[in-house]
């Protein structure tokens, strides 16, 4: 185990009316409010009527930054720090998913800032400052509620950057499972891979002896695995939806990645994907995860991908390769049981922009750290996941 | 699953050398500090030295209060209290294990009141306002180092109670597993069986639908099993030092209690022990531990005592109440592994004070949740343990 800082402020509201809390917490940071959302799903499920009634309630005043997309754009960023300048807002609070409250920590931090807020991923600026953060949680999936991390896509550059800062972590989020009874069946299972694969990346690791660490992922492992498909075929399940919405929070928040190093490779990969062709980030993670599994198994890396088998699948099997495999075939038959694609040439991506890809993931350096991967290996995934016939299913 | 506020606001400094971060977080609180310890162990491992160079490399002025005993007694806080107020303390520092950091939580809240620190226990007074607490972790065990509670005893009244508030949870705490290396094998055992305790309390819980909190719950008890006996045999072994004590502070920070009633009728008990005879608090729990799940077992609750069997000891048996059985008996069976006492008789508890320990326990009403447990309840499951021969073997 490796020496670690670890550090959890968010005050978590969590359960069915937890709206209730909102103008307390809002109030002790102050009453001016830019609120941060999508599309018309919260006006439609009613959400959008609460959040009024608690601004009028507590003499809160509020401005809105609507349109808010998937693989939020640097652009809705921008609108939003020219509203905070304008009315001097004292807190961002952003109502949905994951793009939402990305978007609405990097206006925070744009807000305290004289330049452009993409300066924050092309690393010409650090974020010093930023507003206060809070969240309402609609989706179960980035875990952004509880996290350092922001991802925002640049159309111009046609990049999708992540920053992470200790000062974008949400005070408050209220986390209320009924607000996600709404969520289709196709955006719930690429939720709950989205959640499974920011375990992946901080449970595959080189770090030895990091066994609570490791056991505590798998607890999260089972839950999204027990609940998922659950999710799906009942959509208003109080049960399923608490269960995947607190383990999203958790996946994420930097517990599962203390005293260890944390991989990311599928991320970094993921991150080309999306960036080009606007797929949903869980589905571009559940096509490419059993191919970085599939291609990052050695004789070295063995034995933590059949302990996973053993452990999540249930696989009884002594040999750790073939144990692996017959791990990272359930994984993909999983996937594939909650309806999500199995290649990315299903999705639309072209075999000629993988190259491109690649290279794009591997400009900073080598992705990952349970096994490096250079530029020939990103395309190499990227190839075997383009095709989707080449995991050999045993 | 039930609604919960959820919040863990101590900042973790975990690992080898990270002493070096306590300068400057007591800077961020002012520079006069109570010392607070126990006996002589931290002069001897060369602890005590680190401190006063760090006292004196950052200017920090310090007050001492040693030898504070385990199950901390009220004059010890008492005395604390008064060195507050003389000197204007601006951060009560415990440097210890749970003793020496429940004792300094109560002297931060005694500091900031103007009558007697025993007042909050008989709830005379509530803890309105307290000075900050940071905590150096010696020992694996009670879990302090992140938790709102603190336990005080008080030899006038043969009284040990507890009381919990979020004012209470140490700001940071510096956790070495290296400091942990010198302690002896027979409280390394009972610091397990004290963690596995507190896990307990919240995975056994007549609150369905709470699955993420009890896999994490197993993950936790997983561990301790797997490093406990390690740790006794080879103390120095810094991966088992270091997953014990980051279990120890996550099993009672809050974190497995969300959403769920929790029991705590185990820790009801065993206080009435360790209040008349100074018992070992991890000991007298892993006594009464198997007893209180063989007297709570019934067909409302074997499903969970079996799961708990089948995930936790791999029993492969369809009866629940079979299941719970052998899971009951290899508990039983792995505290003897430890060398841990397995009758209250052994370890001195008389027989005629038996009846005065469960009405003491049960005077503020039944205990428990998992299942409520009257006077003769208690009284029942204490017989039990003082003759330790009426567990059944299978």
């Amino acid at each position: 185990m490796l020496n670690f800082n670890a550090h959890f402020p968010t005050r978590i509201h969590f359960g069915r009316g937890k709206i209730e809390d909102l103008g307390e917490e809002i109030l002790s940071y102050g009453n001016k409010v830019l609120l941060v959302y999508g599309g018309g799903s919260i006006k439609r499920s009613g959400l959008y009527d609460q959040l009024l009634q608690v601004f009028q309630g507590n003499d809160i005043n509020h401005i809105e930054l609507s349109g808010v997309q998937p693989n939020p754009r640097i652009s809705s960023v921008r609108q939003g720090v020219e509203l905070c300048k304008q009315h001097q807002v004292h807190l961002v609070l952003a109502v949905g998913g994951g793009s939402t409250i990305d978007c609405a920590k990097i206006i925070a931090a744009g807000a305290n800032y004289d330049g452009d807020a993409w300066d924050f991923f092309t690393r010409k600026a650090k974020i010093q400052h930023a507003l206060p953060v809070g969240t309402v949680l609609t989706l179960a999936a980035t875990g952004s509620e509880m996290s350092p991390n922001a991802v925002i896509n640049n159309d111009d550059t046609k990049q999708k950057l992540g920053i992470g800062s200790s000062i974008l972590i949400p005070r408050f989020s209220i986390l209320d499972p009924e607000y996600s009874f709404t969520v289709p069946p196709e955006q719930t299972a690429a939720g709950t891979v989205d959640i499974m694969s920011h375990v992946f990346e901080q449970y595959f690791s080189p770090t030895p002896g990091t066994f609570i660490q490791n056991r505590l992922a798998e607890a999260m492992l089972k839950t999204c695995i027990h609940y998922g498909p659950l999710a799906m075929v009942q959509p208003d399940n109080y049960e399923s939806r608490a269960n995947l919405m607190w383990t999203g929070s958790l996946a994420l928040n930097g517990l599962l990645g203390t005293g260890k190093r944390t991989d990311w490779a599928t991320h970094g990969i993921e991150h080309e994907i999306s960036a080009l062709y606007d797929v949903t980030h869980g589905l571009g993670l559940a096509i490419l995860t059993p191919y970085w599994m599939h291609y990052v198994l050695d004789e070295q890396t063995a034995p933590r991908l059949a302990e996973y088998a053993r452990n999540i699948w249930g696989v009884d099997e002594s040999d750790d390769i073939i144990a692996a495999r017959t791990g990272i075939m359930k994984t993909a038959r999983f996937f594939k049981s909650m309806n999500l694609a199995g290649s990315l040439k299903e999705i639309g991506v072209e075999t000629e922009r993988l190259a491109e890809m690649a290279e794009k993931a591997t400009s900073r350096g080598p992705l990952g750290t349970f096994r490096k991967l250079e530029y020939q290996d990103v395309l190499n995934i990227l190839q075997a996941a383009y095709d989707g016939t080449s995991l050999p299913l045993l």
